[in-house]
């Protein structure tokens, strides 16, 4: 397997990115290799710091351009064709690569993801998702804040990719899909939460165990949660701030001992964006995973782990056969 | 001043309400009066159980009638006349009392402040702000789940009523207006965010700060947030709900030596829903304040100083001042 990685991405690419890698390709057996896309240069000479990386299993890729966080996502990737974005995004494309890894700017990744890989036949708006820490375990809220104004029929498609995500990558065979809303009846919410409800309740393949307010989220009350953009992104975001809000408030007092206690470490890296290892994007044909600009060697380590999985599972096809048509049985099949 | 106190809201009513009702007429000195209004016998009985209560500023109305939880709010308000609710608003109206508080049924309390109070001239929605601990101090967002599908122009109706209610009850001259966003330019987010934003900057009697990310939120970068209900519910019911989930978490970790250092109280004090008051609904022709139904004495009691404070800086009338029409002044003004 090959994994494309974006060596261009985090604040202080690529440092990160390479030391993620090395520590990916440590981790595993030898049927892994990373192709780390960005400036030649900077990347050998990133390289050369790490004198245990598995040199045969990593190989730069040069890109000579790099999409700036404050770019136009689809003005960039027009402008720069040789960006690690768009050459990382094509190495995938053209089968060179089984998966693309990127910190940089989400709207351009997002863009060419859309543009160069597509999305798959019954996915209007192809969805970020992201993993959350609950009491009763992760929870994947898709959408996380690629698109907004979403329709019901869209919020539909959402639920699909989720419940199959959550199968190939999370373990759940039955995955408990939820509608964020502001009440658990069902005719409560805006005009798309009430008309999304009755769509999925007519879904007969999906496990829809109705609406999820936002005190239940964390209770874990569903695995997919289905929400449109806006929400989602205002959420995750919130989220990650208040855990390191609370965390932050709760350091000064408790003191070093009590910090390093087992249960004390454990609670604060459940609380800990970066073990959860990016997000992918779902719908596409291909695995794209977007990590944070502030990425850690950690973070992108994980997301090395979770890309690999997706392709190990043939997450794709099965989102394929998710999506497809429900055929109606002929008589005399039965 | 005189303040009506639904005493059958909560879930173990009249038991809350009446010693919030004590406690709240033992902090002040002799000008606060209160209505507990619910069934006569009850709230009675559950007064007799406190002996220091100052019976010559208590007095109860009796209400016959309770709205359940599970009622369709309007229809509640029609089928029971005399309920605490209908009854206790009344009052208001009349000029019997000069505020009203219940931890009852929001819908009932807040249908019912709609028809018997009415929204002042130039409020088409009246919202329900909210204050919530940040690393800054007290925000207040609004608004917290009364109305979805808002109008832009609808939003900036709350950028007032927000903004004179952080001037006279949080003490802010110039309150620093948010708009709920997923991204900080103007042009991001979904139609009504985009719409919403120009409309905000328009105002120049707001001292709008733009675009607000969730991530911004507990950083306390502005003094009230306007939003959507259908966003602030979702984020007011997470926030209460994973502030007690990490705190949950951790106490058993901590232990209770620890618990107890003052430092880590005054944390979970700061995270703690009932230390804040209840929620005002904003833009009535009086002030009525809206518990939770798991409303602890302590936090009646804090709604009552909540309430109090709104009738003694004269809140509605500075409401109706910042709705007023702009006056263009005559030449000869000047």
């Amino acid at each position: 397997m090959r994994i494309a990685l974006d060596a261009m991405g985090t604040d202080d690419a690529p440092v990160a990115e390479v030391a993620g890698a090395v520590e990916a390709l440590k981790d595993t057996d030898g049927d892994l290799e990373i192709l780390l896309v960005g400036d030649q240069d900077a990347v050998e000479a990133e390289l050369a710091r790490h004198p245990d990386a598995p040199r045969d299993r990593v190989r730069v890729v040069h890109a000579p351009e790099r999409v700036l966080p404050d770019e136009s996502p689809a003005k960039a990737l027009r402008r720069k064709p040789n960006s690690s974005i768009a050459i990382g995004l094509g190495l995938h494309r053209d089968g060179q690569a089984d998966a693309f890894i990127s910190a940089g700017s989400t709207g351009a990744v997002m863009a060419g993801s859309l543009f160069i890989l597509r999305p798959l036949a019954g996915v209007d708006r192809p969805p970020i998702g992201t993993v959350i820490p609950t009491a009763r375990g992760p929870l994947l809220m898709l959408d996380a804040g690629a698109n907004v104004d979403c329709k019901p029929h869209q919020l539909v498609q959402f639920a699909q990719l989720g419940k199959v995500y959550a199968q190939d990558l999370m373990g759940i065979p039955d995955p408990r899909i939820g509608l964020l809303n502001i009440g658990e009846e069902p005719g409560k919410g805006d005009e798309r939460s009430v008309e999304t409800h009755q769509l999925l309740a007519a879904q007969t393949d999906l496990n829809f165990v109705g609406n999820v307010e936002g005190r239940a989220i964390i209770q874990g009350v569903c695995d997919v949660l289905v929400c449109d953009g806006f929400a989602g992104n205002v959420l995750l975001k919130f989220y990650e701030s208040v855990a390191s809000f609370i965390v932050g408030l709760l350091k000064p007092a408790l003191g070093d001992e009590l910090l390093h206690k087992p249960d004390v470490e454990r609670i604060f890296r459940l609380l800990d964006y970066t073990e959860t290892g990016g997000a992918p994007l779902l719908g596409v044909h291909g695995i794209t995973i977007i990590c944070h600009g502030g990425s850690p060697p950690k973070a992108i380590r994980n997301a090395i782990r979770v890309a690999a999985q997706a392709v190990r599972s043939s997450l794709v096809s099965h989102f394929e056969r998710e999506l497809a048509p429900q055929q109606t049985p002929a008589l005399d099949d039965a």
